[in-house]
């Protein structure tokens, strides 16, 4: 077999005040030329930096960008300015694909009107990766554009998975159960799939990704069969300010009694909840684990997130019909051994056994050789997930 | 010992446009004297009928109820009239009792009060309570008047579960998970301890009561330490026209998007919701059953009520930290062995197994000898409990 040519692929992702952008080789495999972000968009003492695959700096400075337009321009002149030459692709992670959209695509005016159209699925998030998608190909003309989805991984959940339980009405206008993660879920699964191990193509899999957004994929024979977030990234786990799923009581009593409207609500329900509104100290986990010797607050708040996420284990278990293997990724997934035991802790009786000594390291197997589940800790990478898709339609594949 | 004296204990439960009754002689044991509703209330063809304890009717007539109030004069006033004197005790059920009222009360100015600030956390619910009880100590002057609150036997549940994820200052306004359907499940308990059921003091205990509002509860060593319901009988189960707990990203986008204002909201996911919504067919799990043959969306329905039963008993398996026993009650819980058999089938890998002959039987055991977790099917009744409770108070114990 001819070795595959490589090609340079810029993979870009948008947050609601960053973006962050990666500059890949993409041969055999992926090699990691740059990557970079420029932070605090529309605030003051925004940064931008870009580091070698060693982490030493290419560049930095501050950057005050006072909105995304002028964000994008300043990141995308910059790689054109100090790239090796224009990349072959941009890949761009786009959040939400609405129930259209269920794999990477190239970026044509047509996808673009659809995304478009999409933006009240995901208010904080598309029209950042709109604006991104439009800059790019500005100040990088000609070259060749990707959108990449992140809910097209739980395109393969059952129709049972995806109904929302509201009038029929309201579900014609695409209220539905999507999920995200899905760049994330899918790198994972082909780091399991190059180790190796036969789960991940045959068995019963949750895959659990807990950074700032948290969430859950209940993964059967390699394909995703249910997850935690549902029609919006606010839904299933309790996370570090999102509430996760809730009683709609709850909205309905704040909403006519508590007097908020309905942006104050989206904002409470998406920044002000979960860790940070139970400790009202922080949304970091880090700084909770660091307080809660001496904080009752951030110690409630901590055992209700693994709380939250050891009952939406038992709920994706009985999804699975069982359980294989649980892995774990995300900042606080890859980063936090504490956590990964006290939500394992009340798994005994579905029969997983950290080890612990394995347990204090953060990657690879994590269970005792005798746990009937076996516990994996995976370092995710989106980027490269974004890379290998935008090179698939590229190459037309 | 001394027998215990017989008194007459009149139970009432009130709904948002019915008024159930029923009169007991309550001794050693509980003997219904007779029962009765009133319905239809505010609408046409409203009907009071009563029945003596074999069903028999005792009267029935068209009583077309303009609202609560007339209602509750009907009743009472047939009552002091009809019934063998004025009862010993007047039990109502009520459906909240907030953060403070964690055990049945005596009624008393100060009570109804604060039952009346109440109100917005069940605004469908508490009016129409007050309004009993008003009504009550009006038509039966002096009689000794009881609050038997649903929400109750969940106080003892663990500060985590009763924990909502949002910041303080809403938490302070009495927004925590209460759970719901008290009084049926302590009468359940209490059935399972007269069969001298081990499992009722000490064990991993689900209840589930499917009816019309469906939820389950956690029981630890005879102690509630979950349930599914939240801060408002909304939340949870999929339910016959409740949405069950919902991603608020989904009511954020109704409310933005959809065009609905807070009151078109509260009535879609409380009244249009759930099996109806789905199914576009019915809100009755009988109709649903029957039609499923040839209706793909009555199907679809049903499955999803009994999808989300079973993960539901997964996350509440996992709050436990294994199970023994699950009890089904309710109207479908009670009636459909189709439902109680698809709950079951997605659980087998936790080692239940229904005997199919037992489960074609409305109550007892309905699992296989060899099954690892015993299934029951118990007939609840919560005026048994609101009788039970409405003595205590009574005889100050």
């Amino acid at each position: 077999m001819m070795p595959r040519p490589v090609c340079t692929i810029l993979a870009v992702n948008t947050g609601s005040s960053s973006i962050k952008f990666s500059l890949y080789e993409s041969g055999e495999r992926e090699e990691l030329l740059f990557s970079g972000s420029l932070t605090r968009i529309g605030l003051k003492d925004g940064r931008f930096s870009v580091t070698d695959p060693q982490g030493r700096y290419i560049d930095c400075e501050r950057v005050d960008a006072p909105d995304h337009a002028a964000a994008c321009r300043h990141v995308f002149s910059w790689i054109k300015r100090h790239g090796p030459g224009m990349p072959d692709a941009v890949g761009h992670r786009v959040v939400h694909g609405g129930p259209r959209h269920t794999a990477p695509e190239k970026v044509t005016p047509e996808l673009l009107a659809s995304i478009a159209e999409l933006v009240p699925y995901a208010p904080e998030h598309l029209p950042q990766a709109l604006n991104a998608i439009r800059y790019a190909a500005n100040e990088l003309p000609g070259v060749f554009q990707v959108a990449c989805f992140d809910t097209a991984f739980h395109s393969t959940m059952p129709p049972l998975a995806k109904l929302c339980p509201i009038p029929e009405r309201y579900r014609r206008q695409g209220v539905q159960r999507y999920g995200f993660h899905g760049l994330s879920y899918q790198y994972i699964l082909s780091q399991l799939q190059a180790e190796g191990d036969p789960l991940a193509r045959k068995g019963r899999v949750i895959l659990a990704h807990l950074g700032h957004g948290a969430s859950m994929a209940a993964v059967l024979d390699g394909r995703s069969i249910e997850t935690t977030m549902g029609f919006s990234p606010a839904g299933g786990l309790v996370m570090s300010t999102r509430t996760g799923d809730l009683d709609p009581g709850v909205v309905l009593f704040l909403l006519q009694e508590g007097h908020l409207d309905a942006d104050a609500l989206r904002d409470m329900v998406n920044k002000q909840s979960g860790l940070l509104g139970v400790s009202g100290l922080s949304a970091d986990m880090r700084d909770l684990l660091e307080a809660e010797a001496d904080n009752s607050q951030a110690r409630l708040a901590v055992e209700l997130f693994c709380y939250s996420a050891r009952k939406h284990i038992g709920a994706l278990v009985v999804a699975l019909g069982g359980l294989d293997m649980i892995v774990f990724t995300g900042g606080i997934g890859l980063h936090s051994p504490e956590i990964r035991e006290r939500i394992s802790a009340g798994l005994g009786f579905l029969g997983v056994r950290l080890d612990n000594e394995k347990n204090r390291n953060h990657s690879g197997v994590i269970s005792q050789e005798t746990s009937k589940i076996v516990v994996k800790v995976i370092e995710t990478n989106e980027e490269v997930t974004i890379v290998r898709e935008a090179r698939r339609v590229l190459e037309g594949g």
